[in-house]
């Protein structure tokens, strides 16, 4: 496996029509990624960050961990990370990370004593940051025993690698790592003595990819595959078709809870964030033009309203053109308000909504930035031509001068901008790792025919069930069904509630 | 067929487990659907319903209709209305109501030319009205026979029945049929010479139920039912799990559009008309509990708090909660509040929601009324017990009076308050008759084997095509997809743009 | 004082340029008065004003009161009113109105003990209703003598004056007054034996009118006038500045918190009701536009935007124009959006700011209402010219025709469109009354030389304290001062809590 | 003058009872000013600040500008700045500036030609930055000269003022001034050859002060003084009752427009980005206490409940908490609800409003920030205290460990969040520099009896004025009254539309 195959991983990635918001994977330099995960660790966050980063960076002259001998205080050797000694660090931001993720700890406080993951045998291939050390030892308090790699060779924090290594996990990972060590690493997880995994944890498909092209056998002996991401799903369903997925897969990153929180209401709050952070903005009274009215969209309008913006809409479907219509949002063309709008917003999961021709009408000081799809929506590339001066006037904001002194501002280049320029709610962290746990237990713990080698979303009744551990955040308390009224309905008085195919 | 019977099918439909916003046969007394009626044709409505409404009391005395010779002036007969001589006031009522539906106005122009429906024979069985009438003549305009028959033995407005006659359209009904005439009426549609139907628009199951029944060879032989009611799905899905359902049929009433603006948008302003128009509450500063945050619930949550009120909700669903959670609204049992809120409403689809337990709770003057489920969320009959005092003060509005003097006001005795005191808006009826429209456009003209013998949801694009005939009015621009972007999304440039399971 | 001389008092108060929600003497038929009276009764209100009415239109034919004997049954007979009999159904119809006014009666319990108004004499001229009743028994209870008149020769609720008669108070009123009759009842009032009044509670001014005129030197006895119109308070100022006001005049028309309530508060509803009531229309999706970015301009575009309109505001003051921007409302001139709105209001106070020009450029259908000053704001007079057709199709609802077929919507020929089709918050009269009450309090108790012949606006304590009366409604908690942060703030911890000018 | 003066009226300044958003004199640290200025520069702005001040520590070490010989390329020598090499980069960010404040670009373009301060000399004492260089530069292109120094021995932008100086204004002023150097400026502007200034534009009073103390003589000639914080307005008033101020003095700090925007809409959004970007907390679902609900707590309350906060407000004034009931605020004692709420934010301008008391009570991870007067409305030093743990975690972020580990996120120590963690919004700058241009203007052109020795607002007619300077940068189009209609209303064509009582 060479750069060659990985660079191919990659386009197919992009050009896939789909709307990535967790796979980020090679796409950002390394520093906007760190700066990102600084931010990531949010209300009981600290500042160390900062100094942890530090320490990394002096590790880098270190040479690589595969050379190293590293073993814990208590013995323990079966793992390779950058530098055992940063393991108190990491615990502590284990700690804080806990705190941010009350969902995840209910379900380890409910399900603990029945350890339904006793016997599980999980090979995890995620980004390894604070969050996903949560989940990972959630799993394991669960029963389960784990082998662990990166997903992405920037995005590991080596302080929390190196203290689930000194807590006895066999973790592979470290920041930086080469495209070979990236694929040694996943190697580590799934071929080892005595191991003979039963369920795994992709985000992106990776260890799934390997697991097929080299360990065939014992890819058929897993009871599941569990994958997070658009393109690790992508990969999935189209494994699916081709007759090439033996074992069942289950599709977290599309179930009803999750999706919920990453589109319409973790948006609401981080385009209202990664403007303010950026161009210090003042949205009353600013036009505004959305493009597209689903959820990411509706969640943008809604909030842009809140806060006194004059709001339109550009529209494909009528459906949706109806829905903004209702909701007191003018639908127009982009070239009805082009010249007028004080900040144009792509949300559309299409390509070009945005082109260079908008751009040349677009008014003294517009802001342009990208809530959709990957950065295929406003045409940058338009813009890397030499009448127009790029200036850097932040991280993340250029100005982009036209000869007759004009200037419209872009932000991070047209890639998303929630994912730059703000931060990812730790709620959204909660959900997702919750979900992530469900489908593992559901998975290992379901009737031999239940599932098929295909991909399926989460039942409709654990997508409940992690909503319904995030409500005690809320001091929110659900209302019981009666015998009589559960009979009355057809329902069990457990959920679910609603058919598989309701959405919200 | 028989009262016995008829009384047998009231039953099954009332204790179905669905919301009926459409079929309210039988149990509506005659006065409040009359009132509900007349307020039904709003916009460029006319003050004369009362004329004519005074007008058919005088009627009444006249005999039945079934013993009448009635002659259009063009010689028509095959009839049979109330009164002819309507016809002119009738006439008038249906242009009005044309003003109010534009987009079935805009199917009749766009498809005018190519008459899809050329060959049609429909069985039509509906509430008799001028909107129905606009859709009766929209289908005949697009090439259809169509024989007519009321599928209420109450709602017929006769002047509007009386236009369609003196028109040469085959009608048979009246306001104050008989159980005998109900049923007559329905089978002159079916059984007269050289007429073999081939479609059948049903509201409430009752054509297709006697073509079954009586002429079972005739129903093998139609292209397909459309059918509007929750209660008539309902009975065609059983028709369907029994193997009695030889043809398909189409589910209008789930179409995505009409759900949309029947749950949502209209109940959103509905809830505070109703409300207004029976109590003159002042909104704002008032405490109001909303059972159930389905989309009913939020409607009226979305509408409560934009005019001030503090909104609670309740629910079961841990999805939905959490929802509610992030929309701002506090989420309780109902006994955390129920002492001291102003206003209960209840939108759950659920029975016995408000009990009496919750009602001797409450504080004086609060208000409780149900937007859900026909009359089975709030337990009424509780409410009738010697000890507590009942004291009407308005039409739909009763004073229930407690020993020590507390009054709560209940709304419409339990039933849909806004089918009681509110108006339905033109938009919904314009958009259900789109829908109804191209559902017989679509059976009509599917090649064999598109649709087996089951029940099928509208197809997504042309749920988004009565979408799209809507659009003028809000002065809304569509934009469209360039040759590119199709490609890039793998979708057809004329849509469908979203996956049938879509909702919104 | 004759006819010549009444008429003459109404063209000055039509002709003045203020904005007159309380006094609309005169200016409506008594139909709508009564149509727009019996909706009053809210909340705890009953079905019974119907039958009333029905039994003053059989009174009429009885002749005049002034020409019968009447005596309570306890003997009394300093009074004149239409019909004894009918007490028992007033006292119950006061009774309910108790029940909407918590403010008054939480006044009447606190300020019970102190008899604050023991000695008082008070000459009354309001409206006759049960609301106005409370306030009357009120004063009583604080330890006045009353003497009342009605201020409108068509709103007095004979029952209710028939119950104040009963209960022993020298009320002189009733529906239908001829000219003669209202300065004969109102004589009443002042001139009797061993009556020298100290108080008067005008609405309108004629009271005081008639003193000034009539009685000067008893005029210049009383210690002060309360005046709740805005044509009283004109014409107050008026005396004032032609030093011809012997005494202290309290305008309590504009105080803090009833103007906050009566614009802002009580249009943000009543706009929605009007609207809603005569047309049906549905709000969502509509394109409105609002004369006026006042106050009452405010309310309205708050609520239509809440319910999914999109609107647009016209505004002379640059000030308030800027705000509007700032809570994202598009500010234009009219011509610009004429052509494309579904629905104009009016809200300026100015006149003729809808012309014919603008009328005769609307899209059919169009709406058009006034919520601002008396009947000038829109130009109906330039509607009634021989090319255009009126069509009533409700009550204050028509249709006005141009030749090309083309309506536009005419809601209350133009007048007030919240007092013509909705609702009075029982709120807002609970408001008006507490003020009323306490501005006699502090007229009478006031030490000699804190008020001269001036006009005053209620003093902000006192303002406050009406406020502080009707949290309790919406189980609202105040904070209170420590001595520490009274000190700080160099405030009493009773108030007031702000400055004089301080609006809100 | 002394230290020991100097710092008397420090604390004179923080225990007067106004909240002062302007004048942050001595009380932040360097770092946080810097931060907080670089901030400033917004929509159009550039990350030059970051190296400006780079270099600027590097000056430093060059010892004080009075000790060097300046001479710019002109050959200019009356001023006294930092480093003149800078003047180039200055330039470039007055520029910049310029884009962000349209009204006060606008007034130069309007009244250029008339110059109406021509023979104005105007001792100008601000904070120097880019925005008050296009004042100076505005007011230079009116027709005044102007000597200006700094009212902040910190908050000198010393690249701006080298700028000014290079262009040959006469300016006194360097970042790192000490208190002697901070009063030989100020005194370089006033006494100097041939120079009796006439207007002073003072921002915290230091100027006034002088001339009062030092040159009694040349201040009774001056035409008057502008001055723009809370806490040289306050000094105002202070001298007016004390029979010193001998010539007219205009409070610009209280203009309607300028207040409106400091303290509703400005603080609308600094509140959602404090906390976003000092805390990435979500908004959704979080309960918030808002203590005080005058306009800042409105904004706060609106910016919330917008982006789906449920919001509680604690009132001492019964009006005010009349209007949160009304808006749909729950008005609450901090004591009822301390336990659960999520975020606590002080808004009232007095003191000791949260105590060591709540905050013993509030949960794990609750925000407590303040929005309203300097640092007193949290009590802070209640928390320094030996049982609690203090740990930074940002910059203006602590944690607050109590024993049990329970934690509180104070944000700023308690002083105004906004200030600190979030930047004044450009309009809101170009409003005041508006504001204060009109009001010299003003005290300039008035004819002689029009202003006594008193401090006054701005009039209605100019405030007007500033906001109609800034309609057009949103596209807003203002009405015009027509002759008729001016007259109808009593009203000038031009202005003032409203009473000067008259706020908003």
């Amino acid at each position: 496996m060479d750069l060659e195959h990985l660079s191919e991983k990659l386009t197919e990635a992009s050009v896939s029509g789909f709307r990535d918001r967790t796979k980020r994977r090679f796409s950002l330099p390394v520093a906007a990624r760190s700066h990102s995960d600084s931010r990531r660790s949010s209300i009981i966050s600290s500042c160390s960050d900062t100094s942890s980063y530090t320490g990394s960076s002096s590790d880098e002259e270190e040479g690589s961990p595969r050379e190293k001998e590293q073993v814990t205080a208590s013995g323990f050797t079966d793992f390779c990370v950058k530098n055992l000694r940063q393991a108190e660090f990491g615990r502590r931001e284990i700690d804080i990370a806990e705190q941010e993720m009350p969902g995840i700890v209910a379900l380890r406080e409910r399900a603990g004593k029945d350890l339904p993951l006793k016997g599980a045998k999980i090979v995890g291939c995620t980004h390894i940051n604070a969050q996903t050390a949560v989940l990972l030892e959630t799993l394991a308090a669960l029963g389960a025993h784990v082998r662990w790699a990166a997903c992405n060779i920037f995005s590991t924090q080596n302080e929390v690698a190196a203290a689930l290594a000194e807590k006895g996990f066999s973790v592979f990972a470290w920041r930086g790592e080469t495209e070979e060590d990236f694929w040694w690493c996943i190697d580590k997880t799934v071929n080892t003595e005595n191991w003979q995994p039963n369920l795994i944890l992709d985000d992106g498909g990776d260890a799934t990819h390997l697991m097929i092209k080299k360990y065939p056998a014992m890819f058929k002996m897993v009871k599941g595959v569990c994958e997070e991401s658009v393109t690790g799903v992508h990969r999935l369903y189209q494994l699916s078709k081709a007759g090439k997925l033996n074992v069942p897969a289950m599709n977290v990153n599309d179930s009803v809870t999750k999706t919920m929180f990453d589109n319409f209401y973790a948006c609401r709050e981080s385009i209202i964030d990664s403007l303010k952070r950026s161009t210090d903005v003042m949205f009353s009274g600013k036009q505004v033009l959305v493009a597209g009215y689903g959820e990411v969209g509706k969640g943008c309008c809604q909030a842009l309203k809140g806060l006194g913006c004059i709001v339109y809409v550009t529209e494909i479907d009528p459906i949706c053109a109806l829905q903004a219509c209702m909701d007191g949002v003018r639908t127009v063309k982009l070239g009805e308000v082009i010249r007028h709008v004080d900040i144009v917003i792509t949300a559309t999961g299409n390509k070009n909504v945005v082109t260079r021709e908008h751009m040349d009408k677009m008014k003294n000081g517009c802001i342009v930035c990208n809530m959709g799809h990957s950065n295929t929506e406003i045409d940058v590339n338009s813009l890397r031509t030499p009448e127009l001066t790029w200036e850097k006037v932040r991280s993340q904001v250029d100005h982009i001068i036209w000869p007759d002194g004009k200037r419209i501002i872009l932000l991070a280049e047209g890639r998303l901008v929630n994912l730059s320029l703000s931060s990812v709610p730790s709620i959204n962290v909660s959900i997702t790792s919750c979900t992530q746990a469900l489908a593992l237990i559901e998975l290992f713990n379901a009737p031999l025919n239940r599932y098929k080698s295909d991909v399926y979303l989460l039942p409709k009744k654990m997508d409940e069930y992690v909503a319904s551990l995030h409500l005690p955040m809320f001091d929110a308390h659900l209302s019981e069904l009666s015998d009589d009224q559960a009979k009355y309905l057809g329902l069990s008085k457990a959920g679910p509630f609603k058919p598989n195919y309701y959405r919200y």
